[in-house]
């Protein structure tokens, strides 16, 4: 049974409290581990990263077998199902065209006082995306990292995949030649993070890592932030779906589903002011796990993450999606945009009954990888920018710097930064005639 | 004496690359001891912010004195010399002037489908600004931090800084005022930050944490991430000088020295083409270091960590500055605009003679918070954006369900995620009847 909660019972407050305080995620303490593979990749390169690949992934490789061949690519990308392919070529239209729309503007400008400013934005020369091997190889999650950083303009962009056993999911490869991956590797696990951090005889090193996997990975990725830039550490996912009557509760079951069908710690939640509509979605869902091939998985999460919360109106919505911060709103009532242009903290909102969120996840074009366990706070789903970075710019000549001078000299001797105040003074002493 | 290269040595490669991997930093192991006062805040609130205050801060307070009052910061603000004070108005009003153009625009549009596509920016609702106390309380800081969260439209900006002995910089207090920050505390350390961020009776918490501090601040940062957003953990400050033939020696001397002086552990860099001024600035320093306060410490930075790279021509300093990626990067040579378009990785890029670093700390206008340790090959200095996120808006009718939704599903079953699949489905067999 997922939780029912209600706005107008006593307990509320310290019920809903207590779901935002739920921990959904185990970590296991595997940086010990992890630092020693670490050591051993950045030492011996090459060598160090075949030997745990041998051990982890059972395939034997020489650092000419490191990595995947573009004939190799050509191979799978034959080899996969026609309509799917075209299906990943819809997606990954979409993908690029919505994210062409993010690119930054360059700023330039000259101010009252001839002060000439402004900022610069330039791709990340090198990025490494990790993908995950096995059951979770999601080639849409290829295309969710590797699409952005070739529109933000990465010059490299460099994926390692585990091929535990030799196999490679053919569609993963076809994701990256769709989207213009340089460089494929089939090595995994903290090791093939630890390679494109401090770079092997066969990998250069990147300067960001970014992509989704498993313990092992997301302590490398801590351990090598600072030295590489790194995306976020992803936790399970989640939806939150707020509804009135209007809405259909096969469907909003099925969305809770896909949900929760991800990972037994993946979170559904239903917040709605209908009590009928909580009835029947609890009831659909129900139904809907019976003939579900992860119906395991998913009858997990629901029954330890999920929650239908009813509310007296559906203005009380409002306040607890802000808490909430769920990864994926979706938002199915009467006026949806009205409600959507009230909540602050949501990864992504998906409007109206005809926006599944699974539309989200593949091919309406925004980006999948959103910001989990309540960070839509303060943090957004991956997009051009993570690809890129901005660099300021400032230019004074003699005028300006007479005019700024005396400002920043009164600031430098106030923070007790003289030589701060000097290197002004010493030019204004020689006015401008160097 | 500082490092001496040059690109026409045999071993300039394994020198340059000794130079890049130079560690300055000494992290002391205080993890320890911060989860003890993380977990003490965490649970008893005020009371363990109070106690931990009396320890470190020598500073008896109460719930009632935690806050500094509008009061205090009028008498403060009263306090200040009137010169310095205009020179902070100076600086906010050309701070806050170069960062309202960053302010990130939404996007909505309507594709060739029908399916309506967008982005949303908004401000994080709550940020706590760390600001040192004692000799590294700097008000300039507060600005650079304060400043663009009232740009982005923070409703709530929050600041905690040490009063040690009970005494509290005026000028920071000044900075804060004119920044808009609405609640100042007068705590400081890692209980502070961990009051930020689970927040106390007395202190409401907040979703990002923003600021500099010492190890013990940096460690409880990392610990409260993921609960809260953070910024970057800043390095110790740097400056990369490229200047040819053109430039005059003793203005680069000071620059060099500017740098140096923050901490024994910084880092001054020149890249030149022209000997006699590679020469004349190493005598230069040497001269001016003599008369500067903080000589000890910036003699120490200069000897340590101080290098003079010579180049065969200034375009060999295009490669090298993008792997040194230095925080600041002052380009002082004929052509200056020319060089710094062609180089990819630097914080800020402080362009001809006259326009010194130290303009761009206090009154350039654009952000004195900046990457260090290399870290402008893959971030970005503070501005706007770090006190937004983005989400992502996406909505289909029944049309363009209809449209997209066989290709999610064929994507959905690619991946073996039979919900996900049926999410859509369910809504096409119904087609548009409800």
């Amino acid at each position: 049974m997922p939780l029912r909660l209600s706005t107008s019972a006593v307990d509320f407050e310290s019920r809903f409290a207590g779901l935002l305080a739920m921990k959904r995620e185990v970590s296991e303490e595997v940086n010990d581990v992890v630092r020693a593979i670490g050591q051993d990749v950045a030492q011996r390169g090459d060598a160090a990263l075949i030997e745990y690949t041998a051990k982890f992934d059972k395939l034997i490789l020489t650092p000419a077998t490191l990595r995947v061949t573009e004939g190799q690519i050509d191979a799978a990308v034959a080899a996969c199902d026609r309509a799917t392919l075209d299906a990943l070529g819809l997606a990954s239209d979409r993908i690029r065209a919505y994210h062409a729309r993010q690119k930054p503007r360059d700023d330039r400008f000259t101010d009252a006082l001839g002060v000439e400013l402004g900022y610069r934005w330039t791709a990340i020369e090198a990025v490494g995306l990790y993908v995950p091997g096995g059951t979770a190889a999601y080639p849409s999650s290829v295309l969710m990292n590797a699409v952005p950083a070739k529109v933000a303009g990465c010059p490299r962009v460099v994926m390692v995949v585990p091929a535990p056993g030799g196999t490679l999911n053919p569609l993963v490869l076809a994701a990256a030649r769709l989207a213009g991956v340089d460089e494929v590797y089939r090595v995994g696990g903290a090791q093939a993070v630890f390679a494109l951090a401090h770079g092997t005889e066969t990998i250069r090193p990147v300067a960001k890592i970014m992509g989704p996997g498993n313990a092992y990975v997301a302590a490398a990725k801590r351990q090598v932030f600072g030295r590489v830039g790194i995306d976020m550490i992803a936790g399970p996912s989640e939806v939150l779906v707020i509804a009135d009557g209007t809405a259909n509760p096969d469907w909003i079951a099925a969305d809770l589903l896909a949900q929760a069908e991800h990972d037994t710690a993946a979170q559904s939640l239903l917040i709605t002011d209908d009590q009928g509509l909580a009835e029947a979605v609890e009831a659909a869902v129900e139904r809907q796990l019976a003939t579900l091939p992860r119906a395991e998985i998913a009858g997990a999460s629901w029954r330890d993450y999920g929650a239908i919360i009813e509310v007296g109106t559906i203005d009380e919505a409002v306040p607890l999606a802000d808490r909430l911060a769920a990864e994926h709103l979706e938002i199915i009532t009467a006026d949806a945009e009205g409600l959507a242009a009230r909540i602050r903290n949501a990864g992504a909102i998906f409007l109206g009954g005809h926006t599944p969120e699974a539309i989200g996840d593949y091919v309406g074009g925004s980006n999948h990888v959103l910001p989990t366990a309540r960070s839509a706070r303060f943090s957004s789903g991956l997009g051009v920018l993570d690809f890129m970075k901005r660099t300021s710019l400032l230019k004074c000549g003699p005028e300006q710097l007479r005019a700024l001078g005396p400002a920043a000299i009164a600031l430098g001797e106030a923070e007790g930064l003289a030589a701060h105040a000097r290197s002004v003074s010493i030019r204004l002493n020689l006015g401008d005639s160097a």
